[in-house]
């Protein structure tokens, strides 16, 4: 199994703090040593990051975490690994090009090997894990439904959904999937998710002994959602998705 | 105009040496400053790092400087824009998968707006630069004429020299373009290349007061070529391609 983390927000956002969070479960409160990796959006580009060793002793991990970069959308992914041998090629998040978008995609859980027997077409995996032949056939799916871009999302978001319920009949799927502007979260059995806006708190991590107080470190329009496969923070209310439910965020709120 | 910076080597090699050099290119002795890219392949697999700010301040390409990632095959280019704005989606080298490898792409020159008239296929751009626009157009008519990879490299070389070629036809293009394995270096105006073996020598860089004593950093069967728009040394012999030449490497070796 693995740890999902995503941000979506209305103003370009550091992620530090839940990335240092998430770290710690690579190889220090948790199992998720098999290598980790991020990618941030800043308009249609997107920087990404990917290292096979754990995150709590990675270099590029600590450049992360103590040199902020700014986004508005962020996934980010840590990896015990199951299905596939961890080398570079098998780590998180996955990216393909469609419409003119980078699309990134994690994933949390482990697939039948049925899954294997689903015809990709456009896309095909560079390495052998579940993971990245179930993004290469949702892709695949998603551009031969809609060979071009469509005006409305709602029916990109319908058609994600459906691909997500036929993964999901293959085992354990929770998943985050972005192309620069909506941040798709599909539960197939844990993701949480928080929104916070003004009044601005105090959160506190789960996994270390780390607490912000996010009135010093926001504006007052700032709406920022993080989303995570375990609730991040002690003190906070997260929301948890039901099992087959996918939602989308656009600049931080839920559409 | 931009400078490119290539790598192919039999074992994996870190390219500090020459990357320190280029850097200095970045806003430093050059007037490329606006954004870098690297691209290091382990196996199949690649990290990416770009930055739209000027690589002489970057501290990711400090990270990169400092923090040796050993890789057998390395593409990288420091911008000086032309076409397109300086962000994060416009900075080199792109990238796109294919036959399930990804394809990483780099690119000096400015091209015609003809080529924005070139049909595209399979893969579209995320940026607007025409570098960008070259890559997709070219990838495409590669995926075009062999939908899958086939078993004789020489012919993938040949059909990319021919696309290279109409590409040359619509101003300057010197390009380096690799899957992981192969090394593609296209000359259209300006690339040399150097390969150092046994008896390793020294090594002087062009841009900044650094030598390097090659015997002391590698085996006696190591193979390293380097490719630059540019000689990045003074004490060594560079080859420079004529215009219209396509040269490829594998594991260091010209093919």
């Amino acid at each position: 199994m693995c740890e999902l983390l995503g941000m979506s927000a209305n103003v370009p956002t550091d992620i530090c703090f839940s990335f240092a969070g998430l770290m710690q479960r690579g190889g220090g409160t948790g199992p998720h040593k098999d290598g980790w990796g991020i990618a941030f959006y800043e308009g249609k580009g997107v920087r990404c990051f990917h290292d096979p060793n754990p995150s709590v002793d990675s270099k590029i991990a600590n450049l992360v975490k103590e040199h902020p970069i700014k986004s508005h959308v962020v996934i980010s992914h840590i990896r015990q690994a199951n299905v596939g041998d961890i080398c570079l090629e098998n780590t998180h998040p996955f990216q393909r090009e469609l419409w003119g978008f980078i699309w990134t995609f994690a994933h949390n859980g482990q697939l039948d090997n049925v899954l294997f027997s689903l015809p990709l077409s456009y896309y095909h995996p560079v390495g052998s894990t579940d993971s990245e032949y179930a993004f290469c056939w949702l892709l695949g799916q998603l551009r031969t439904r809609f060979p071009e871009q469509p005006d409305d999302f709602n029916e990109v978001s319908a058609f994600i959904h459906t691909c997500c319920e036929t993964l999901r009949g293959l085992g354990v799927f929770n998943m985050l999937l972005t192309e620069s502007t909506h941040l798709f979260a599909f539960c197939g059995s844990k993701l949480s998710w928080i929104t916070r806006k003004a009044p601005f708190g105090e959160a506190r991590l789960t996994d270390c002994d780390v607490t912000v107080d996010f009135v010093q470190e926001t504006k007052p329009g700032d709406i920022v959602t993080v989303i995570a496969t375990v609730p991040l923070t002690t003190n906070e209310a997260w929301v948890a998705l039901k099992p087959g439910e996918l939602v989308t965020f656009v600049k931080g709120l839920l559409q």
